[in-house]
């Protein structure tokens, strides 16, 4: 098969064998996968990838000297059952997985791996048990936008969200609008929403943000501030006495930037009590103050990926037209457009998410 | 009156005028003020203090340049009540406050203010409506502590515990004791502390601790690991694939150290979805790897100080016997014996919460 191989730093198209299905696995031909961030980052910064991600336990770290075929943002259609499989899906039936396959009884990552080809291959051999059909006929791309938005609405359930909340999103590319697109259907409003891109304001607004704010302009912490706090004041006569000010909705801040310095930035901006989900992935050593922290007594959450029910639930919004996700989309390539893809997703004007069709 | 006053940097004994009590305040004779950790480090680096509170947009920032009295953790006796006050308790009443007075219509800090001199003098001027009356004959000196008693208090309440929890406390400074108690009180176990000094794990035991730790022969985070993992796996397939582990009691783990490197160096130890509780004041700018927090899905939450309920359910739990407070109590001074204190207190064999008594 064809695939865009991440080879010794650089992204080549080539053949390699055909994946054979394992016991409990189903070969599925990649219809399509979207590219995300985090392939930039690992292409770009391997090597500090490789390190923090071995020092940090995480498993199926690649090695950097093989090929490793990324992509773990797919929508696949299966094509033949391997070995004790229940064969509950025809071939020719759309799926979606979470991006793992288990062989025997060995799980494997997909889209870091050295052993399984990601997305950016043209078949892939996935776990039975994993697969989700995807319904009422969604078209591929978009189905293949369940991976993205499920990052959000994990990072919106983990925010332990009250309906007097303020939510204010720092950073609008496809993380920080999953992470819209989440807060929408919870249906906690205001959303407010920054980032220097006019294009990427745009399409927060589009995808639910009540609010748009250009940092270069107006601070976001002045927007949130306007919005949590009512006319008139409601403090009692010891939390205005000892500086609580006015009574205010309570902050939640999704940091959806995920470069060093960031974090920061927002505990100096955040008012106090603010709950921080980090959704962005600093794979670099950062500097912070903790006395910040203290001071305001902020919650940091960190949070990562999705549950198997998070993702299945992702599919299903997008399906039922809960999430509008067209406008996610900016371009699509086969697997020789890979590398251009790779640069022109610098240019936030231009591009959200583009996505890969292995057969184009 | 006499007091211990903070002068260009030195701490220095000398005569000061009495305070007169204004509109709703009361004038009380302090018979008891313990040294706080924050007492050294703000006289040790009182430049870098005032700069990260201003940057942090704390209230009540002292000026260096001009006399500081020291003191917020105290008990006192009313001696005299100011204008418009309901002259609820006699003179002769043992009383603590949360240090803050109200003048007028500003509320002002106690302890690190050049306006009001706090507990390393003889008089102070309180806020009638904060005074909290001793109960059960409680020395003063024991009822001194509930001010760092309800800092670890507030840490506990903050927590989220639920009963499948173990805590791991990292230090066990008073700060980390204070945890401890708080702990023991909430009836959570195991509680595990960790300290590098003897003295401070044998106090660490008679607070609550339920396995003490020298982390210079034994992990805590292996400690915490054999407590919390019960014998045999009980993990779903899914938890079990994807690299959950083992099931394991959630993690709750106290800050209580406050030096650079530690946050960092206890996201490295943490298990996944630990709740870290920052009760450690670090004024430093420190340094750590976001990714660490990412890969494991760490929750940090910052504390500070205590609300006014929190203080007051303090003070009960050391006046009935549910804290045994006596054993942090390693050495009384008069005035005189401050600026000694404050040097001897850097032994953690030899020191836990020396108490100052100006009147000695």
């Amino acid at each position: 098969m064809r695939a865009a191989i991440f080879r010794k730093g650089e992204l080549v198209v080539d053949t390699i064998a055909d994946p054979v299905p394992a016991t409990g696995q189903v070969l599925v031909k990649t219809l399509c996968c979207g590219i995300c961030g985090s392939d930039l980052h690992v292409a770009k910064h391997t090597r500090q990838f490789v390190d923090v991600a071995n020092r940090a336990g995480r498993r199926w770290v690649m090695d950097p000297d093989h090929d490793v075929v990324f992509g773990h943002e797919f929508c696949c259609e299966v094509v033949e059952h391997g070995p004790d499989t229940a064969k509950r899906l025809k071939p020719g039936t759309l799926v979606c997985s979470i991006p793992l396959t288990v062989r025997g009884e060995t799980a494997q990552g997909i889209g870091y791996s050295n052993e399984v080809a990601g997305g950016f291959a043209q078949f892939m051999p996935l776990a039975e048990w994993l697969l989700l059909e995807v319904p009422n006929g969604l078209p591929a791309d978009r189905a293949a936008l369940t991976e993205p938005f499920a990052v959000g609405w994990h990072a919106v359930q983990h925010a332990r969200l009250t309906p007097e909340d303020v939510s204010l999103v720092i950073g609008c590319g496809p993380v920080g609008i999953a992470v819209i697109a989440g807060l929408s259907i919870k249906n906690v409003h205001p959303i407010i929403a920054a980032d220097f891109s006019p294009a990427r304001r745009a399409l927060a607004l589009r995808m639910g943000a009540d609010i748009v704010v250009d940092p270069a302009e107006v601070s976001p912490y002045q927007s949130w501030h306007a919005a949590a706090t009512p006319e008139g004041y409601d403090g009692s006569r010891y939390a205005q006495l000892v500086g609580h000010g006015p009574k205010q909705r309570p902050a939640v801040i999704f940091e959806c930037v995920g470069v060093p310095g960031i974090i920061q930035q927002i505990m100096d901006g955040a008012p106090a009590w603010a709950r921080i989900i980090v959704v962005g992935v600093c794979m670099e050593v950062d500097r912070f103050e903790p006395f910040f922290g203290i001071a305001k007594q902020l919650n940091l959450q960190f949070v990562l990926g999705y549950t198997a029910e998070e993702f299945a639930q992702s599919l299903h919004h997008i399906a039922e037209g809960k999430i509008d996700s067209a406008p996610l989309i900016t371009g699509h390539v086969g697997l020789d457009g890979v590398k251009g893809a790779f640069a022109e997703l610098a240019n936030p004007e231009r591009h959200a998410k583009i996505m890969v069709d292995p057969w184009r």
